[in-house]
């Protein structure tokens, strides 16, 4: 791709960011509109002056039934850049109906990472039906990155990149990139290689072109580099390309072969992913994308229904443990809930802070047990705050201190019992190399309501409130 | 600064990406063993070496009460660029302790955004005594930043940019790169402006690297771009920046004058922050950081604890209604409990995907009725499914068929009721322009509580399985 192609952009106004940001529902409804209508003139030219991501969105935003027609009326404007950007669910389902040569003339355009990308969430079948339709360069490029394991660093970086050897001057890179017209898309800073092809330093483009010509490139890069291992898992290079505010980064193999280069546009999607997948997998939603066919849906959020089914049959069986107290003095049933539902709360904000914290690599070993010191702290902070207001209310309303006081009791057990589970159990599972996010909120819960219901009936009959 | 400076890096290999990555807890004892002993020398040795990022860890990852006398024994290694890594609360803590020249030393040496970054936390009067000690340029560049409003544009933006008249040519651009020796630090792309100063396109430098001396600027340069007016908002900003896969982008002020550039760095950490920030404020934990002061935590926390003790309230006075139905049948206080639990976690299921696809711009009104239509079928399928196991299983325990039916009932209804309410409480939230993550939860919780326990309670007494 030479110069001229790259730049033969012929809008001269800017959008205004609003409007590039998101797809008002008129402008929508109108394509649709325009679409049913059959005058595909018209969509085309609408469309065709839209960013590729803008594209991608109308595409996500159009009604799964009326997606084919569109992308039919759209044809030839829905290229590699357009399904880089779309969603997942939405992008296969587009390329269930594209014939395999379509697909490869498709990925031949793209770089190996968006290529792959697409291609690795096909079935086996259609993956090697586009890789046949490939020419052999293309193909090999992206059989090796397939090669490497899913969400590792070796599926994420492009082959795609400059490295010159140590001995060349300043003048020798620039007369480089001017006369080769074969070289990939952007690039932000080129590597330097020893002889067998070991990254031995970088330099930023900025550095280059503010160098006299005849001064060697040795002498302006920068040695010390951060290499990021082609099988290292992508959250690992995510928080590595946060922490030193990298752009792009080496990828090295096992021999310490400079193989690749991850640029921080591909690595910002993937922070937006992890750090936003958090708040899903807490919830249980799994996934949690609104693309996703109905059936993954609810495979996903049922299956943790049911395991919160078990967690609240434990509680409940609890409570049938003291159901002749509850005979005595229906008020416990009135209450018990409220025990619980705090307590679960309580529970939940200490857990999010620690998956959070596990997951920007914030608490460590060196800082667990100062941790849990200070979630001991705000328990018992929150809990007597809670335990005053309640315990003093129910006392009132139901005329009995008594009550006041079993009940205040067993707030602030419960909430400390919370603040407890809220951080061992994260931690627990992140030692056994286990993702915190996916787990700890059912067993966090079960502790809470478990102990909720306990405390408080079981205070009530010791404490001879009732009988048993 | 010249490139001599910047390249001057005498370690010689890269570090392991592990090591990088998260000091070790050996390590970091290592190191305040050495400083509680008072040997500043070899405190200095360890901690020299390391990158800026890893110095603010380190100083995070010591408890409070040492930290003082971490930072004595490396004083002078907490430069600007160790401070703007460092997290917010331990930051303010250790600035606290600086006199207001050591800290203009450490903003002058900063880039706009990262001294803006450390200011704008300070106390009004420590901000005017740094900036009354800070040479006339930098305080005129960084009250304009303070001018503008906390998360916007304005304040992200660094001012050092390269911009250029469009009649350059190639060669005139690098002559004056190599010319100018202040230059701010590293740089992506250029802008080119107008005589008026309004960016009218926008050159990486991989272009210019690549293009004969002789060829025009307006040649090379892309017309169209994304320009950031200087009052949007941060987390705008990390949308249109995560879309586009930008590196940098320009950002303008009303008139439509170039007044400074963003870049993809400082925007990694705040796609991380809104994304992650999300799963804290559903839970209740506000901020939610480990390192900010308990007061404030204990704050944040139990007011999201009374909030919900009240909506509790609510749920029990629900229960209360129903004493007398209970008193005939505590089977219903041992099973009332399960109906709201798994009504709750449906419920949140929902709104977190609901919250999630509203950070993203996903969920629009193009697609909200799509979306609702969604949740109810999937509510359906999930309700229909734990009704069945919870129904033959209360049916079974009890050996009471009339009141595995009705529990059977409720569930689908409250899970019904939680999809609903998990759809249309955030999005109501969005449309007021509230955030749906801060409050979301509250109602969610308070709808899928209540409605459990009228419904199961309700029906209970509506089918005749028990009296009023």
């Amino acid at each position: 791709m030479t110069d001229e192609t790259e730049t033969a952009v012929a809008t001269p106004e800017s959008h205004a960011p609003e409007a590039q940001d998101r797809l008002s529902p008129d402008f929508v409804r109108a394509i649709l509109d325009l679409v049913e209508s059959g005058d595909v003139e018209a969509v085309r030219e609408k469309v065709e002056p839209l960013h590729p991501a803008d594209i991608a969105d109308l595409v996500e935003l159009t009604p799964a039934d009326q997606r084919q027609p569109l992308a039919a009326a759209i044809s030839g404007l829905i290229d590699g850049e357009v399904l880089a950007e779309m969603n997942d669910w939405v992008r296969d389902a587009l390329i269930d109906s594209l014939e395999p040569h379509e697909l490869a003339d498709i990925a031949a355009e793209l770089d190996t990472d968006d290529a792959v990308a697409i291609i690795e969430d096909m079935e086996e079948a259609d993956q090697r039906a586009v890789l046949r339709a490939l020419d052999p360069d293309d193909r090999a490029a992206i059989e090796e990155a397939l090669s490497y394991p899913e969400e590792s660093a070796g599926r994420l970086m492009q082959r795609e990149l400059i490295a010159v050897p140590e001995h060349w001057t300043v003048g020798d890179v620039l007369d480089y990139l001017r006369g080769e017209e074969q070289l990939a898309t952007d690039f932000w800073e080129i590597f330097v290689v020893d002889p067998a092809h070991h990254p031995v330093g970088t330099c930023a483009l900025s550095w280059i072109l503010r160098t006299p010509r005849l001064v060697s490139i040795a002498d302006v890069m920068k040695r010390e580099q951060t290499l990021i291992p082609v099988d290292m898992d992508q959250e690992e290079v995510a928080l590595i390309f946060q922490k030193y505010a990298l752009i792009s980064a080496a990828v090295t193999d096992d021999s310490g072969r400079l193989v690749g280069v991850i640029t921080v546009d591909d690595i910002v999607h993937i922070i937006s992913e992890e750090a936003g997948e958090d708040a899903l997998l807490l919830s249980g939603a799994g996934d949690g994308d609104i693309n996703e066919p109905i059936r993954d849906t609810y495979i996903a959020r049922v299956r943790w229904l049911i395991a919160n089914l078990f967690t609240a049959l434990i509680a409940s069986s609890i409570i049938a443990l003291f159901g002749g107290a509850i005979e005595q003095m229906v008020a416990l049933a009135v209450l018990m809930p409220i025990v619980a539902s705090v307590g679960g709360n309580a529970g939940t904000q200490t857990m999010a802070i620690v998956v959070r914290a596990l997951a920007t690599n914030q608490l460590t070993q060196s800082n667990t047990v100062r941790m849990i010191r200070r979630e001991i702290l705000v328990a018992l902070l929150n809990g007597g705050t809670i335990a005053v207001l309640l315990g003093l209310g129910a006392g009132l309303v139901f005329g009995n201190p008594a009550l006041g006081g079993v009940i205040a009791a067993a707030m602030i057990i419960n909430i400390l019992v919370a603040g407890l589970a809220g951080v061992l159990v994260p931690v627990a599972f992140d030692r056994m190399d286990q993702d915190p996010a996916v787990a700890s909120s059912v067993f966090v819960t079960m502790v809470t309501d478990s102990m909720g219901f306990l405390a408080f009936l079981g205070l009530a009959v010791a404490s001879g409130l009732v009988g048993w």
